[in-house]
């Protein structure tokens, strides 16, 4: 049994928990949490993750379960000095400093440290790796959603006159059309996404002026094409409180004069569940590269898929070819 | 440059020297043949395949590009001894046999043996492998099509009265919508796909007689809807020349009570086109593994994704993730 920490209880840690429960290859040791540990209900013992320590040789793998912001970005060089880790790390500007970081720790302890695993950064950037190398002459393109972005609405709740709200990213069909038909687009980003948001406002809000300030607020949303909608604090609860997400990775290449279409497509009823699912089968890689005494910090692109099923090779090779 | 060399000039052996020649990091040496050499016409010398000897320090990668069947079986153990490798082997029952035997020869020889590449087996089975090993809980269904099914045709060219003929395979739109859904279904085999035959008959050939011998013909078409249409030669060689296929995979798993659904689907213009281009790309990964002396046979469930592409690892990372 591969004995799994988590670091983290929130939305993330809470999915990996039911993921490593219904895995038959691993055992939950226990949740590590900044909070009071007793406030924490989960199926196992919480402990302080200032208790970490005394976990060096219980645990075999820590899966990081916080922000890529304030949490992973320190945590991951911290811990994968101790463990091996898998985090979700998702600025993408920032991973292969991110990268450098960890690897060092994780080297220096003779540990593994995969990072940046999830659907996107994850899934998705192994079908534009794969994508690309098999059909070198063509075009990728990544549309996401229909998804709930949580950064942009975090952006919209700090709105003045804003008392809650949600922002669905949704892909245009039309260009989606286009590119499934063979076509090779050069979109501008509102060709591909709208943005729609649904806001409770405050008491005698102005609501002119909330939208005119998310429609032009810089980088979020003046570049897309946005709609606002505003609702009661009851509809927001009844109809938006699911966090579902998704998306496509697509490829157009040329063989010779032929077209080739690739499509990859995730349509998720739970972001942050679908994610710890992918961060649990990375746990898995992560204990059998240790095994393997393959050190360092790795990404999704340098491990082999084999690595991440409970399945032995001889039975994939038998069963799933 | 990895030094490639063909072995087998049909459709496979043409896409592939089409791919070679547009990677940037790949040079083709020689095609090898059992043909007379002087009848090939490629854009590289032609040779005997009894010269192959010659090679052994001249090639990085010899790509085989015969038929699973007859050529394949033999081929792969005979040439891993001596070069490295990559071949489409596609018989997936004897997959596990035909590793054995590679691998036995490619460990002898110190050489790499990269087998069952291209789309199914290859691109579809990782997908298999990641579906399920993100969503454990759950089902997988592949669909083929729509495409000419080289077997299907080759069979009802076999039947009496039968002068010409293809054979397309068409998933079914319902049921793939089903899954889309989120529906778990237990198809039948008749509910997945439909088989559609178009026949050029013999002169006074007995239409009736053919239609419901290919329908009838056990464990290719009796365990399906199958629709048989006569046209002229004419029509065969203008509307039915190309070699169009593709198809699904899908899963749909449950995380806790949420349903999450993956999806991945290649959209073909050419099969053998295709399946070329991805046998380029893991050329080059059988090149690469060589190099780091991990010797013997491998699947595509065995190499880890950055080895197919001609980018470093460090730009994927900074650009892919």
């Amino acid at each position: 049994m591969i004995k799994i920490g988590i670091c983290g209880y929130g939305n993330l840690g809470r999915g990996v928990e039911t993921a490593v429960n219904i895995a038959e290859d691993m055992e939950l040791v226990g949740i590590f949490t900044r909070r009071a540990p007793d406030k924490i209900d989960g199926s196992v013992k919480a402990y302080s993750v200032d208790e970490l320590d005394k976990f060096k040789n219980k645990i075999d793998v820590l899966i990081l379960c916080g922000g890529s912001a304030t949490d992973l970005i320190v945590q991951s060089p911290a811990y994968a000095r101790s463990f091996n880790i898998v985090d979700s790390f998702d600025t993408h500007a920032k991973i292969p400093e991110h990268f450098t970081k960890v690897d060092k720790e994780a080297i220096k302890g003779s540990k593994v440290a995969v990072i940046s695993a999830g659907w996107d950064p994850g899934l998705f950037s192994i079908n534009r790796l794969y994508a690309e190398a098999v059909l070198p002459n063509g075009n990728t393109y990544t549309f996401w959603g229909k998804g709930v972005s949580q950064g942009h609405s975090d952006a919209i709740r700090r709105v003045e006159g804003v008392k809650n709200g949600v922002q669905y990213t949704i892909p245009i069909e039309d260009a989606i059309n286009r590119v499934r038909k063979g076509e090779n687009p050069d979109f501008e980003t509102r060709e591909k996404h709208i943005r729609v948001c649904y806001i409770v406002a405050e008491k005698n809000a102005n609501k002119q002026k909330i939208e005119e300030e998310i429609k032009n607020m810089p980088n979020y949303f003046d570049q897309y094409n946005t709609e606002v909608y505003f609702i009661t604090d009851e509809v927001l609860k009844q109809e938006h409180g699911g966090m579902p997400h998704g998306g496509f990775v697509m490829r157009n290449g040329k063989t010779g004069d032929i077209t080739q279409h690739y499509e990859f497509s995730l349509n998720l009823g739970s972001n942050p569940l679908f994610t710890s699912s992918v961060l649990v089968s990375y746990a898995r890689a992560s204990y059998r590269l240790s095994l393997l005494s393959n050190y360092g910090a790795k990404t999704v692109f340098e491990i082999p898929p084999y690595l991440l099923s409970e399945k032995s090779i001889e039975e994939l090779r038998e069963t799933m070819l």
